[in-house]
């Protein structure tokens, strides 16, 4: 769980009528407190002011804001080994949730995250989103969005903010897909404002494989504070996370390993250049190389993408070589990031994952090949995390949002 | 110049005849704040205590352990339009260096920088290091340094400290060179005891593009804070400068574009790899593709680079042939690196600035083709610096650290 951040002490001035800055860090430490506590430990308002170092109370009087926000239920304590009444312990609300949503070349998807992390329902829905405009993708994520809004009220949840990812680069503060080539949009401002009923009090755009990176580092273990998560879709996206936090880089869209070139000579690519990863590795490549039709076919890439495990389920060509050319490109992708990034540990997910056990030799082959100094260092993992990943991990983002700064919800 | 650290005002204990830590962090505030004025300002201790926020017993005592240290002069102020005896005023004692040393693959450096970063000497000796012993090559910098050492006390110049850049990956805290192919160097720890004169109140090892990189920093405008440096030499080395910081990665080598794989059938590489950017666009592998003899020829790379100059003067093949073919992988690499990175900024030195105007061409041509929607933005500048970059980065870049911790010096 995160790290209690430090009391705030000292006095500042602040605004009638708003909170201050010091009860802003204060509120946030108590309920940072409480998240890592976790459910198991319901610490009583005495513990929450021996472990912030705040008096009883400050804390008394914070946590009233946390309860009348929502943000925090009580909840009875029994402790062993103690008798009488028990005290009342403290937990976050579990029916309070953020949606996370994403849209990629094939699905759009939806799903309700509580203040936990925790997943508690999802949808995925296939849809052939690059034949469509934004505005129709959209209102097709809100008909989503509305069916899960009814199962949470059905449950008596409250949606606090959301979440979409997209599989492009992004400008967050213009809610503009800047490039997402396989999905046709370029400078394509996104309204979605009917995406999630109002009041949304966070609301937040990112790219795809930096959301699924941050749903991916709340599997890992607690020491494993950098990795780099490749996503693999149609196109193939990047997450870098470095100490424990989102690397964007400079320009905000670092990652991109999809279009590190591996064949100077190669195809087309999508984005205009010419042997990028993806125009080998990504889904409809390997498709293409396998001999499994094209995206101007009628049968869906889904239903392709089976037919190619089916393939390589009895070793049949040109399956085989295609996945096998893939995985030799992704390992000297791979070989020039753990280079250039200087990071030991990739975690593939996507087709990346699904297609494993055929694609890892193949792999691990290309970066021997050409980093064995680093190659022996490697820690190539696969997530498990599937479709869902890039939606939990864009709600995720927004509850840390919400718990690092919870007075956004009691002003 | 860099900025001001705030104030520590909030008291804490010390042991006993230690520098405590509150005083630690007002004398470095002093520092920075005398250092970030410059010559030419000379504030006086009352300008001191409005700057710092500190009072003005506080700064005069602290500045009296800064004279003691040496850190500082007092030296006359007159102020324009004011009459009278001069108020005292305080710069950086102009006496006091550190030299920076370099070990590359055909040279040894050495050179003198004092508080304010300038490089007052420095003598580069062309030497074939990869045929010796690393304490041969130790040796004769260790004479380098001696000479360099006879014309600072003539000059009365005190040494405080040093910084070595070597073309490798090194772990800084053992002073071992972890990996330095063109050195033929691995595992090597070097013994530096005989570099500099004790006490040597610092001393740090770099990877010479690194410590270019933080030299390159010293030029550039203060909004330029982020920007890869690429160094061309035998071997092909970058240093990533993420928001006015050196970006090592969470291995510690990050930058590595000389060996980002550009054509994976390509050439054997000293790193064991194939197809890195180093087997094209390195020295020896332009020298190559020139027909102008190898490392194993008794004509020094240095000489093989002038007659390519020379060729290239006159338009003559294959000089020119192999100079585009460099320049256009080199696109290749850096357009991956700024896919990775999300860069807009990039700086060659070494052989790629001095062969700039038959590089350029091809270069920019393999970035568009390769990437043409960051292609556009991207910002590709050569450095002024030549071989005196990793020297006087390295000794910048232990100013830096006596002008932040100067108590190293006070205590």
């Amino acid at each position: 769980m995160r790290q209690p951040a430090p009391a705030a002490r000292a006095a500042t001035s602040s605004a009638p009528g708003t909170v201050g800055d010091v009860r802003k860090a204060n509120l946030s430490r108590v309920l940072s407190v409480i998240a890592a506590a976790g459910d198991d430990q319901r610490l009583s308002r005495a513990d929450i002011a021996q472990v912030s170092q705040l008096t009883k109370a400050s804390v008394s009087s914070l946590v009233a804001d946390l309860l009348a926000a929502g943000l925090v239920i009580e909840i009875g304590v029994h402790r062993d080994g103690e008798r009488g009444r028990p005290s009342v312990g403290l937990v976050l609300n579990p029916a309070r949730c953020v949606m996370g949503m994403e849209i990629n070349v094939d699905y759009i998807a939806a799903g309700l995250v509580d203040l936990n992390g925790k997943l508690l329902a999802h949808e995925i829905l296939p849809r052939t989103n690059h034949r469509s405009t934004a505005s129709e993708v959209l209102g097709a994520l809100g008909e989503l969005s509305q069916g899960l809004q009814g199962a949470a009220r059905a449950q008596g949840l409250m949606i606090l903010g959301g979440g979409l990812a997209v599989p492009g680069l992004v400008n967050e503060e213009q809610f503009t897909v800047l490039q997402a080539p396989n999905l046709g949009w370029e400078g394509q401002e996104l309204d979605v404002a009917a995406l999630l009923p109002e009041p949304k009090t966070r609301f937040r755009l990112f790219n795809e494989a930096n959301a699924s990176a941050l749903a991916q580092q709340h599997l890992m273990d607690a020491q494993d504070r950098d990795f780099l998560f490749v996503s693999g879709e149609v196109g193939i996206g990047g997450g870098l996370i470095i100490d424990g936090e989102l690397f964007v880089g400079p320009q905000g869209h670092a990652g991109e390993l999809g279009h590190v070139v591996i064949a100077p000579d190669g195809k087309a690519c999508s984005c205009g250049g010419r042997g990028c990863l993806e125009t080998v590795a990504g889904q409809e490549a390997i498709l293409a190389a396998a001999n499994l039709g094209s995206a101007a076919d009628r049968i869906s890439r889904q239903e392709r993408m089976s037919q190619l495990c089916q393939a390589l389920e009895t070793g049949a060509e040109p399956a085989v070589g295609a996945v096998a050319g893939a995985g030799k490109s992704l390992g000297i992708a791979v070989a020039s990031a753990m280079r250039l990034y200087s990071v030991s540990t990739v975690v593939f997910g996507g087709h990346f994952a699904a297609l494993e056990q055929w694609l890892r030799p193949a792999m691990e082959a290309g970066l021997q090949a050409h980093a064995p100094s680093i190659a022996g260092q490697a820690r190539l993992l696969c997530s498990p995390l599937g479709q869902t990943s890039a939606l939990a991990g864009a709600a995720r983002s927004v509850v840390g949002d919400l718990l690092e700064a919870p007075h956004l919800l009691v002003d």
